[in-house]
C-alpha cells in the first residue's frame, strides 16, 4: 500500500487522504446520521460485496437515506481503491453512507446530498485466540431499529471495547436489557452446544452480519436465545465478522473449553472460494 | 449575518465554513465518537456557558476524551464565533467534541488529537406550542451511560423526530425500555400535576439537560417516574432545552390541557438576566 500517499474514494472521485474533506455540517458527524460496511478484499478482490451492499441499501431504506450509487459503479470504486493503493495482500475496505451537510437540527433537510467515503487499508493479522469479557458498563438497546442495522452510531461499542481494554482483555459480548447475550463489540457471537453453533437471534439485539448470514444460509449455525450463564459452559466460543473468526479462550478471567474442529469449520466459511 | 460567508471555529482558528476540513478518518464521523453543547446566545453572548462546559467535560470524562483547551478560551471562541458572524440577534451556538482521526477500528488510538469544532447560526423561532406524539419506532436505552451524556450517536432521536413528522406532529416523546418516560427528541419533558412541574430522573433516561438542570437548582419542578399514561392527563406538558420551551397542545392527536400561567413561569426561567 502507498503508506505515505494513500487514496480514498470520495463521492466519484479517487483523492489523496489526506486532501480529501468532509464538511464540519455533515449529519454523519453532526448526529451519526449514517451506515456502513466494512469488507474484507483478497487479491484486490472485495468479498461478498453483494451481500454487504444489500445490507447497506436495507439500512438506508431504514433511516430513508438515498444511496447515490448503483451496486456495479460501487463495485467498480471498490475495485479502483484496492487497485490505485496497491492492496493485493488482504485488506479491508470501508464504506460510509452518510444522509450528507445540513443545517442544525435533528429534521432531515429536504433535499439532501448524501455522502459516499470508501478507504481501504492493509488488514491486520488478528490473533486466532482471545480474552474476553461481559460487558458491564453497557447494554445493547433490542427496542431501536438501530440494532438491526450498522450505523455511525458506535460509541455503546466503544464504550464495551474500552472495558475490555481496561479489564485487560481483547474483546466483550454485550447483553441487551433483558440481560441476554446480543453479540460482541465488532462482531456476532457463536456458542457451540451439543456439537451445534448457536447464534443469537435478531430480536436479541444480535447486528444481522454478513459472516452470521453465510453462515445461517449453510445450516452451519441457528439462532437460539443464549443466556449469560450459557457462555460459561460452551463446548467453544467464537466471535466473527466478515473480516474474520476469533476464538474465546477465556471469558471473565474464566477459561472456556475450544474445539477445534469445529472452530476451523467455522472459520473455513470464510475462505475465498468457498462461495 | 454574513450568510455568504459564515465562519466556523475549527481547532483554533476562525475559518470560512466552506473551506474548514474535517479528516475522513475522524472518528466523530467513522464511529460517532464525540459529544456536542447546543447553546442559546442574546446580545452576543453565549447563555449558561458555563453550564455547557461543566457538562462537555462530564461526558468526556466518561468517554475519555480530552477536552483540548481550558473553559475561559472556549468562552473568548464563543464571544469571537459570535462577533465575527455579525450574531447580535438570538443566535445558536454548537459546540462539537471528538476523539480525532484514528485508523479504522473501535479500539481509540494511543495518542489521539481531539477535533474541537464550533459552528453559530441565528436562532429560528420556534412555535410556542406544537403536536406531539409518543415514538413508537424506538425506545431510549436507560441502560447506557450514553443516555446521560450529549454524544454524536443522535440516530434514535432522528428516528424519532421522523416519526414525528411522518405522523403530522412537530416533535416524539421517547419511552425508555421499560416503558416509562425518558424525554423528547432533542429536549426535556416538563409533567404539570397538581400544580407542581415534574420531569423524569437520569435512571429513566432523561438526558441532563442544561435548562433541566436550571429548572430543578430553583426548585420548579421535581424529578419523579412519569408513565405513559400520566401524560394524558397532565394539567400541562412542555418540551424544554437551552433553546427554548415548547407546550404540547396535543398528544398523538388528543387534546393536552394548557395552564398558561405555569407554562410562562416554566419559560421564563431561559429569560436572559434571570440567572
Amino acid at each position: 500500500m502507498a503508506e505515505n500517499r494513500p487514496l480514498i474514494w470520495l463521492n466519484g472521485a479517487l483523492v489523496p487522504a489526506a486532501e480529501a474533506r468532509i464538511d464540519p455540517a455533515d449529519r454523519g458527524l453532526t448526529l451519526g446520521d449514517g451506515l456502513f460496511e466494512t469488507i474484507r478484499a483478497e487479491n484486490g478482490v472485495a468479498q461478498h460485496a453483494q451481500l454487504h451492499l444489500a445490507r447497506l441499501r436495507q439500512g438506508a431504506a431504514i433511516l430513508g437515506i438515498g444511496v447515490p450509487l448503483e451496486d456495479p459503479k460501487i463495485l467498480t470504486a471498490f475495485t479502483e481503491m484496492l487497485a490505485a493503493n496497491h492492496l493485493t495482500a488482504p485488506a479491508v475496505l470501508r464504506l460510509t453512507l452518510t444522509r450528507g451537510p445540513a443545517p442544525r437540527g435533528l429534521t432531515p433537510p429536504a433535499n439532501p446530498h448524501p455522502t459516499l467515503l470508501i478507504t481501504a487499508a492493509t488488514l491486520t493479522v488478528a490473533p486466532e485466540t482471545i480474552a474476553a469479557i461481559i460487558c458491564r458498563s453497557t447494554r445493547r438497546n433490542e427496542f431501536s431499529p438501530l440494532a438491526r442495522i450498522k450505523t455511525l452510531n458506535a460509541l455503546d461499542n466503544v464504550l464495551a471495547r474500552n472495558e475490555a481494554i481496561d479489564r485487560g482483555a481483547a474483546d466483550a459480548i454485550l447483553l441487551n436489557t433483558q440481560n441476554t447475550v446480543a453479540e460482541a463489540s465488532a462482531a456476532n457471537l457463536f456458542l457451540l452446544k451439543g456439537g451445534t453453533w448457536l447464534t443469537p437471534p435478531l430480536p436479541d439485539g444480535a447486528l444481522p452480519g454478513v459472516f452470521r448470514s453465510l453462515v445461517l444460509a449453510r445450516q452451519a449455525a441457528f439462532e437460539a436465545r443464549i443466556a449469560e450463564a450459557d457462555l460459561f459452559t460452551a463446548q467453544s466460543l467464537c466471535l466473527g465478522n466478515a473480516l474474520g473468526v476469533q476464538a474465546v479462550a477465556s471469558l471473565d478471567g474464566q477459561p472456556i473449553e475450544m474445539q477445534a474442529d469445529a472452530i476451523t469449520a467455522l472459520r473455513n466459511i470464510l475462505r475465498p472460494g468457498k462461495t
